[in-house]
């Protein structure tokens, strides 16, 4: 059985890196507004700014540049420094999935695959 | 700057394995007890039994062999099954280190170094 989804997070001292964080990223890098990258993602637009303030102080520069304002939100799109964040971050998924995916199997062949309305 | 720690959460439809489990066999595997393991992780007795049921539910064999009872509860150990999910987990981790060191580097390299105090 492969796993429905891989969540990795890296922390590096008080600094998280991990799902939300990228697929946030990658909302506001689609829509071109925090607001709206927060309703694609079913979350509110304190907590998408909160995450985006997060990030943004956690980084050497910030990884979203945005101009808040207005009923609608300023605009907002990644830095070259979000761009990377978030490639690195995907790429790393993808080398987690390619390189472990002999124990992957190996924990995926012994998963009871009669649990689906079980915790 | 390297990160503090990856987390790693692997989710097979509704069961999820990951750091928290892992750690709990390994201390079962040294303590020889499940409560005793609960304690090393500063973990309730009821929270460590109940991280074992959930893996012994959501695997096709028990993963942690256990008698309960008495006040200082039955021994408990490791089953074939637990010593495998355990050990390719954690050789799972070391592959995403392995593997993943250049992207792990290229976020690090972008994180700052002065947030001790801050989340």
């Amino acid at each position: 059985m492969d796993p429905t989804r891989l969540m990795l997070r890296l922390y590096f001292g008080p600094v998280m890196f991990g799902p939300g964080k990228a697929d946030l990223l990658e909302a506001i890098a689609a829509e071109g507004s925090i607001s709206a990258a927060g309703r694609r993602m079913g979350m509110s637009y304190k907590r998408a700014w909160s995450l985006v303030e997060a990030m943004n102080a956690g980084f050497t520069e910030p990884l979203v540049d945005s101009a808040r304002g207005g009923a609608h939100g300023g605009g907002a799109h990644l830095t070259a420094a979000g761009e990377t964040v978030l490639a690195q971050y995907r790429a790393l998924e993808g080398k987690l999935r390619d390189a472990g995916a002999a124990e992957i199997k190996a924990i995926g062949a012994l998963i009871r695959h009669d649990m689906s309305d079980e915790k």
